[in-house]
């Protein structure tokens, strides 16, 4: 399963385009956030994806969030994983 | 179904409580968000609210997040929406 790693920085617009392809290739995407920017963004993200799957006349994505540890510069940090699927 | 109204101060604990409380009750509950540290503490909270749903060995929750304009204080908003269901 495709990893999409999201920044505060990033776009909605274009991490939904990347939600909907993998979504489209593999029938699932994880994403990883770390910070409430990050988690915003993902949230958006994914709204706008499941906007333009249900458009397309596909079936809902679900959304399983969760946490993960992630090691970043040797720090430990805790992110939140959202697994998304059809 | 309820509605919870989740602030950027709101503890993600004390919130997960209230989903656990809600979906047991009516099989899905409704939350809204509005900013990036309050939509955080909701994906914090459902995240919790998931594992101690798992750890009874009830079938997992589904999110659907999706857009949401609110009317506050005369001023338009635009909120993030969970529907949180089994």
């Amino acid at each position: 399963m495709e990893i999409l790693k999201v920044a505060s920085r990033s776009n909605p617009n274009s991490v939904s385009g990347a939600i909907v392809g993998a979504v489209e290739q593999d029938g699932a995407v994880e994403l990883h956030a770390i910070g409430a920017g990050a988690v915003n963004q993902t949230v958006k993200a994914i709204a706008i994806a499941r906007r333009s799957i249900e458009r397309d006349g596909a079936s809902a994505l679900k959304v399983i969030p969760g946490f993960l540890e992630l090691e970043i510069d040797g720090e430990s940090k805790t992110a939140i994983r959202f697994v998304v699927e059809t």
